[in-house]
């Protein structure tokens, strides 16, 4: 067993192994998992968590170490959470941008956390809130959430950052896509990285066009900006930097930041409730009862539904 | 409301409004969702579902549709549900694709539905099932479920096929990103697509390699065939059909095909089963209930468990 308040406390005071140490029990759901949130609970509330997301391509990774280059020199810890096949930070990228990672990497003042997309129990939705959590508690100014823009879940992620920032790239058919996977819905700030192509000024336009950035607004609420940026050499990052502090500041003054992180909480608590329903399904019931209802459906007698409602019933009498 | 055995009759006569209609009726939850489920159940069970994934560019939505051409020359009714954002089928893609796409939308025996990576209700889990089974009842002989292979919730449903193909293409780093997006473990058939292009051959060894396809297997075990293609000239499309059969004969012979419909329609019930608890959480408390937990864990005086805890205490006592 291991010393949960000796270890939150060697997490605290910034000992990378400790932190790796803590996101590795709460995602492996290991049997602690709740002496641990119980003990991260006091201290969580002091990180500020922006999302980015965007398509394959458009220059997720680069950005990200370039807002952890601005962060740093500010003096802030980073976290970085990568939940993104394509990411460096997890280890799929090319050897340029892991390269360009690797100063990080050895930056006591920044702990980089790696997911992959795929199950673990309740899935990303379950685990990557608590692996913001430990970071948060931990001691980060800055978590850093970068999610592939394709896929519902890792969208999900990025949208109940504080501020969720999205890039595009210019490129045909960019917006169409962008629009299709639902990552035009969820932006505080959109910036078209690569602007040094052809087509960025057009991706802009088709941007503000398809956002309807041009149409009226309320008078307190937020405009999102468009942004230009060659991240790959650092241009249009302060920019962007400047921007997350402004929607900060004006979600703060707005009571806004207090009212989306209830949210992202009510989500969090409900996906745990959920999978812990789950669990006590197959738990309660053995994989046996399920299969066999599965093969009544399977044979066309039994429609899922009247399935799940009988699965749902047996629950209730135990 | 809408006659539901009427509405279920034309859609088995083969009228694609009918077939639209009911999957509409299910993916928006309509209050008739479980009497069409209901008329549907016997009716299903006669298609074979072929889920094809892969990362974005390797080829999917060309070779979904040649998969289409081939299977109608062979004769046979054809269902279509794309779960990618960057397919043709969803509208989001170049031109060129569209046009080549549009030949089987005016194909009476194929049917086309796209469905957007986004939630509703229970997600793309909850969604995409109730789809196939609509396709399935229409009389479909084939469903192709083509989604992108990045997301968890998008791997999962191309997984669930009754045969899974993955595609991958030339380029570095390529089956780093598709190992890192889980899709390697899921294929039954993996095919290199663009097999024009240089790099083809090292793909398919890196492929091997990484599959550990040389590695002994039981005498009984299905070896999963690396094809090579050209599916935007129809090159390969006919291995890749031979394969899937191949796949589907030894199935059939192993039982294995009944047991894979009984894990898909038990993970069906599941996410119907818990969907309904979710929204029952909901329902119950309301979101005054909640957001007072969440609240409470926004500031720290109660972690997300023990909120989950409460929550899941109050459905019991109702």
């Amino acid at each position: 067993m291991v010393d949960v308040p000796e270890l939150v406390a060697r997490a605290r005071e910034g000992r990378p192994r400790a932190v790796a140490r803590l996101i590795s029990l709460v995602e492996g759901a290991s049997p602690q998992l709740r002496e641990v949130m119980a003990a991260l609970a006091p201290l969580t509330g002091g990180a500020y968590v922006i999302g980015l997301t965007g398509s394959p391509g458009v220059g997720k990774s680069t950005t990200t170490s370039a807002l952890v280059t601005a962060y740093r020199a500010a003096g802030k810890r980073v976290g970085v959470l990568a939940v993104d096949p394509s990411s460096p930070f997890s280890g799929g990228a090319l050897l340029g941008d892991r390269v360009r990672m690797s100063e990080h990497a050895s930056d006591p003042g920044v702990y980089i956390r790696s997911m992959a997309t795929r199950g673990h129990l309740g899935g990303l939705a379950w685990a990557a809130p608590q692996a913001i959590r430990v970071l948060d508690a931990a001691g980060c100014d800055v978590i850093l959430v970068e999610t592939v823009g394709v896929g519902q879940s890792e969208v999900e992620i990025a949208a109940q950052a504080d501020t969720c920032a999205v890039l595009l790239a210019p490129g045909m058919g960019d917006g169409i896509q962008a629009a299709k996977a639902g990552i035009l819905e969820i932006g505080d700030i959109y910036a078209v990285n690569k602007a040094d192509r052809d087509g960025a000024d057009a991706a802009a336009r088709e941007l503000n066009h398809m956002l309807g950035l041009g149409e009226a607004r309320g008078p307190g609420d937020w405009r999102p900006p468009i942004l230009k940026m060659v991240a790959a050499r650092g241009e249009g990052v302060d920019e962007l930097v400047a921007a997350v502090e402004k929607h900060r500041a004006w979600m703060d003054e707005h009571g806004a930041l207090a009212a989306r992180r209830v949210r992202r909480a009510a989500a969090e608590i409900e996906t745990i409730a959920v999978t812990a329903l789950r669990t006590r399904l197959a738990d309660l019931h053995g994989n046996d009862h399920l299969a066999g209802l599965a093969a009544g459906v399977v044979a066309g007698e039994l429609d899922p539904y009247g399935a799940a409602d009988t699965l749902i019933a047996s629950l209730k009498d135990a």
